[in-house]
């Protein structure tokens, strides 16, 4: 929701063209929530959620560690205050000379996901600590899991022997749930894959020490989602369940959880029309679309909250498109979006839950628009 | 195909990282190519393609006009040396006061397709010349046309009577036959439905002078494309066969059969991997993917031709995707990409057919990666 603060911003500087205001007490807020809901995890944030720098020297400043993409994200936490020691490298895809500069700021914890990758880290950063991903299905998710990261749990057990053999520290296991995850069981499975690795390595005298729950945390869009609490809950039942008396160091990387309900985009309609004198749905087109931030809407995953100055008018349901000459550039259309009969040209619309993947996904200059600027107070 | 000037441009200067290498002779080669084949029409590049400012010099000394989807793509065209007079603001979604710093850069020409914009156009432009798109089917084409352009010719012709009547003057139609359209009559139905528009405005004693064919025209990728010469050859006939002896005006507006095969990408193989001992299909992660620039690849739409140093060894087929942490980065999964088999990290590899539509779509900075660089040589 748009905070009061929020608009107070907007009703204030009335900044020109589509723009991303964030509310970093509402960040605040979600650190806290997510620290009361797990308090023996640590946080890594993802940066590549939202790397604004306030954002960064907030959690920072609150005590939060940074799961980066790439070495400009991890120059980006280390300039916000963090330690090295708090930042892991979390991406399974990494050049070796970018592994070398990460090793060379001081990072030392590493995702992998196959032995090809543990042969580069071992060479580039030796002797670092490295988790191994694993696959997991995805299921409640809504933005789409692919294959794309991790292994099978078998597999990450060679992963790690290898990894120990070429003197790297054999640390633990990671996975990621798939992102905006509304089912809190979803971290079980995966939970007790980890145990299972964790007893084949003590098997060969590795002892790891570390499961990476990695993000899914939803943010709040047209549904409701549960409370960090409830995530909290049915992941720390899951641990003792597999784990027992015998918990070991977790982490969770919330991004979209942490910033997605802080952030709320101005927008401005720009035509309302139909494509004929029979057509069944009016056509919105808004000065911003897939390409100038709103991206998670690719194949109508993500659905915003819109909220309008003529909300308690009768709703009709539109066609809702973005403003560039690309025909691709349409957020919702197979399932229409319900926006006001009297809504009109040049009426302001305020698209919530816009703090996460929203600016960095923005197009260089597409259509000659410029990326979505972003302000953060 | 990567010419011999990018190749010697990439081994001499090795530039780091993914990059887009634009060879102007080639852009030249296109131009003429399209002016031979249809001497009579127009030709409006399509600047959103690619709006490199070597590229809008070189085609504006060529005598190319420019199809503009925003103020700063006029202003780019301008900037290259092109006049107003040779300007189109070619995107039927505009704010007022964009139409208006349109108008007082000189410019002209505005697509419309309803009321609502014609009535903006009026305002903001007063005695400017419109001209309606109309909807096409889009069969044949390769990258997805949506409904989002244009309305039905019936339509249409509301749209140029009520443009008459608010003192504007109603030029013609225009439509578009889909991106990458690979059938050469693509665009006789769209014809027709401009002669009906012609015919049904001049009883009501408004004279449409101009058909504007759009783009469409494709560029190589995997598959061989027919020449530009037999695009003239199908649409010139369809003029003929359609307006008889009295043709109209017309405006092509190429962007992608401009400067598409212009590019090649240099890219680097950043991991091999399986996700199991028994995966059927390596992964081979590129350091570009669909947020660097190739956002084209989405659903597998556009397939570029991959060239590497090792082609002559045996091939399989894999899974392409990108460096990021975004499980939606993955560029080819469903109909996997064949590679040869020896393909390594470390490797470079070459993306060709890339001049258009890859730098604006690329993002910001996602996952910190910076925006693919261009040389344009």
């Amino acid at each position: 929701m748009a905070t009061q603060r929020i608009l107070d911003f907007l009703a204030t500087r009335r900044p020109e063209g589509p723009c991303l205001v964030v509310d970093l007490d509402i960040v605040e807020n979600n650190f806290h929530a997510f620290r009361k809901a797990l308090p023996d995890s640590a946080i890594f944030y993802a940066v590549k959620a939202n790397p604004a720098p306030e954002v960064l020297r907030l959690l920072a400043s609150l005590g939060s560690n940074f799961d980066c993409a790439s070495v400009a994200e991890i120059e980006m936490a280390l300039e916000a205050g963090a330690t090295a020691r708090r930042i892991s490298y979390g991406n399974t895809i990494k050049k070796e000379r970018d592994i070398e500069r990460a090793a060379a700021l001081g990072v030392s914890l590493f995702a992998v996901d196959c032995v090809e990758e543990v042969e580069k880290v071992a060479r580039a950063a030796p002797g670092a600590r490295v988790f191994c991903r694993v696959l997991t299905n995805g299921e409640g998710a809504e933005w789409p899991l692919s294959r794309k990261f991790g292994c099978v749990p078998a597999m990450a057990i060679d992963v790690l022997v290898e990894a120990a053999r070429l003197g790297l520290v054999a640390t633990g296991i990671s996975f990621h749930v798939g992102s905006q995850q509304t089912d809190t069981n979803a971290w079980d499975a995966a939970i007790g894959d980890a145990k299972f690795v964790f007893e084949a390595l003590a098997e060969k005298g590795i002892v790891l020490t570390l499961v990476n729950m990695g993000g899914g945390f939803p943010t709040r869009y047209l549904k409701d989602v549960p409370a960090a609490e409830a995530y909290g809950r049915a992941i720390f039942e899951s641990l003792r369940r597999h784990f027992g008396n015998r918990l070991p160091e977790t982490i969770i990387e919330p991004g979209r959880g942490m910033v997605g309900d802080a952030g709320v985009i101005k927008a401005e309609v720009v035509l309302v029309s139909r494509k004929s004198a029979t057509d069944e749905n009016r056509w919105v087109y808004l000065d911003i679309g897939k390409f100038g931030g709103l991206a998670e809407t690719m194949d109508e995953a993500i659905r915003y909250p819109i909220v309008t100055a003529r909300d308690g008018d009768l709703m009709e349901p539109c066609v809702l498109a973005g403003p560039t000459c690309d025909s691709a550039d349409v957020l919702y259309e197979k399932k229409p979006y319900p926006l006001p009969i009297t809504l009109t040209i040049g009426d302001e619309v305020l698209i919530e839950g816009t703090g996460a993947y929203t600016t960095t996904y923005a197009s260089v200059a597409f259509n000659g628009f410029e990326p979505l600027r972003a302000y953060v107070i």
